[in-house]
């Protein structure tokens, strides 16, 4: 079935986000180094990060609500006031951070807009992320934009209900293998992975999938999209 | 125009929240009862709410770090780190508190939907609503769920769109005159005011306006509801 609709992540896809949280979480290994090793620090951050995921979902102000119960504990409680607020100012610093779009996406998407219906499917906090659509000034190129959760199956079938758009005409593009490839391969759609630099811990899967069982499409930027799609 | 499209705002209409937030508050305000009054501190943390709120945006996760910056500045740095972890489990607990339904609701939205569309419209944390939407059992009798970032006008305007529906055949209930009344009054549709027990300083707003201008009708409790829209 041919393309008619493009499902595109936005953090590390469209801009760049998770190079910001590296550049947060070395200040943070440094500002605990008087207690831990810096390999430690990163160790026990992703940990906290993953039980408070349950309770606080993904984004920058859960992230700096584990970064403070991280350096209460690491420091055993001996951490200075100041640390504390250092950190919630990182975590401002994070959710106020200018928009940088990757290179190739705005004339990708714009080439892409007369082509194919685009969808915006991301996940993370609603106020962060509807914050960075607007100031990214894409916003007017997507039919939709989808703020979610969780990128699970059903998530993605739901958009595509939404869409009156039918898996088989569908194809999602990203960075996360878990998050923008496996889920929508298993409902049938197909994807498109632009790694990015940096994979937060988090989001890493093994590729050494069967391919028979589970393949995708593989470009090194969003300026190979344009091509690809029309082979499909 | 007959209503057609029943809109329900969620925290302090359909289930409680404000109540939680007012007891998290007050156990803040004894925490900070060695540096400085209850009411003090009650004022210090508003001012920093509303000065985070363009950075946090609203909902729970937000105000437990408007709270942590509060006591550090009320304490000048003295806090102890202790109390810095207790505030935040004064978070989660805010986060992972169980839905209760305010009295009337479940009853009266089981008959309305038998003869208005509903749609739930709700501002705060994605993650956090959504969970409460899903605990409170009542997802399914709305059509539409539209978790947002702020109710204007125009955010309402959108939402309407989305529904295929006109500003005459809707009409808007919940807590706040400022979230649920005001900006609804200000699009054509109509608004039902049900008061809760307490209202966030924020929300709050001078209620001596001139009627002719901008007038809306109040109820009681919710299960006033289905007899005051029968004769819309």
């Amino acid at each position: 079935m041919t393309v008619s609709v493009v499902g595109f992540d936005a953090d590390d896809t469209l801009w760049h986000s998770e190079s910001h949280f590296a550049v947060t979480e070395q200040r943070f290994r440094d500002l605990l180094a008087p207690w831990l090793a810096a390999d430690e620090v990163g160790e026990r951050l992703l940990a906290r990060e993953r039980a408070n995921l349950e309770v606080f979902g993904y984004g920058a102000k859960g992230f700096t609500l584990s970064m403070i119960e991280t350096a209460l504990e690491v420091s055993d409680g001996t951490l200075p006031a100041a640390a504390v607020q250092q950190v919630i100012d990182w975590g401002k610093e994070l959710l106020c951070h200018p928009v940088e779009l990757i290179d190739h996406v705005p004339e990708t998407l714009s080439l892409l807009t007369g082509c194919y219906r685009l969808v915006l499917i991301t996940k993370g906090d609603l106020f962060h992320q509807e914050s960075k659509v607007a100031e990214s000034g894409l916003a007017e190129l997507f039919e939709r934009v989808e703020i979610v959760t969780e990128k699970s199956p059903e998530v993605y079938r739901r958009v595509l209900q939404r869409c009156s758009a039918e898996p088989a005409e569908f194809v999602m593009v990203g960075n996360s293998i878990r998050s923008d490839v496996l889920p929508v391969l298993e409902l049938g759609a197909r994807a498109v992975h632009v790694p990015y630099g940096i994979t937060w811990a988090h989001e890493a899967v093994d590729e050494t999938v069967d391919d028979g069982e589970c393949s995708w499409l593989r470009i090194d930027h969003l300026g190979e999209l344009p091509g690809l799609l029309g082979r499909l």
